[in-house]
């Protein structure tokens, strides 16, 4: 299965994803898969997303908690979970407010090995 | 009931909590109650995840996201839920591993108003 089918899978088994996508740590993006913006730059959005991740590893690492492998950002508009699947790669999924984030966790957390075992 | 007890509240309510904070965007602590550090600095870290907060807000507010109301991060030693209980102060709640984090957002969820007619 490609990278862009396993998006795709993601975003077909959470109503209310908008979007999926496999980037680099430093913010550029391997495969994104959109499922409906909902108007906003759901892209850009994310990529910029990679610099909170960064950040919060930084906090992390500087205070001997170990890697981050999960983040959740909730705004007024739109939610996101972010997984390590390497550390250079994450998963984002971005979802509607109220869509069931427990279930993007789930999905992020199972679909990770495969994309790893094909990075 | 002051701010102290409220956020003793919050760790008492959740098994594996580790510390509750209020805190200012800018990173200076109000009121913190620690349950149970684990070994780490956590009070720290907590400060160090203002400055996450930070750069979630502004990626999201840079591409029209709106604001940002919630924050988690797992790492392999702490889970955070941070949640803004007005645009200059925000909770976080700190938990061990595998903890609840649903019954965390919930407590922080119900817990913030009653700051926020404090402050």
């Amino acid at each position: 299965m490609s990278f862009r089918e396993r998006l795709e899978e993601v975003c077909r088994g959470v109503d209310g994803a908008v979007a999926c996508s496999l980037m680099g740590v430093d913010g550029i993006e391997v495969e994104t898969h959109v499922q409906d913006g909902g108007g906003l730059d759901v892209k850009s959005l994310l990529v910029e997303y990679s610099g909170v991740l960064r950040s919060a590893r930084e906090a992390a690492e500087a205070h001997e908690a170990g890697g981050v492998d999960e983040l959740a950002i909730s705004t007024d508009k739109l939610q996101a979970v972010v997984r390590l699947v390497t550390p250079e790669y994450f998963m984002v999924v971005a979802l509607l407010p109220g869509a069931n984030t427990g279930k993007a966790r789930y999905l992020l957390r199972v679909t990770a090995p495969k994309l790893k075992a094909e990075l």
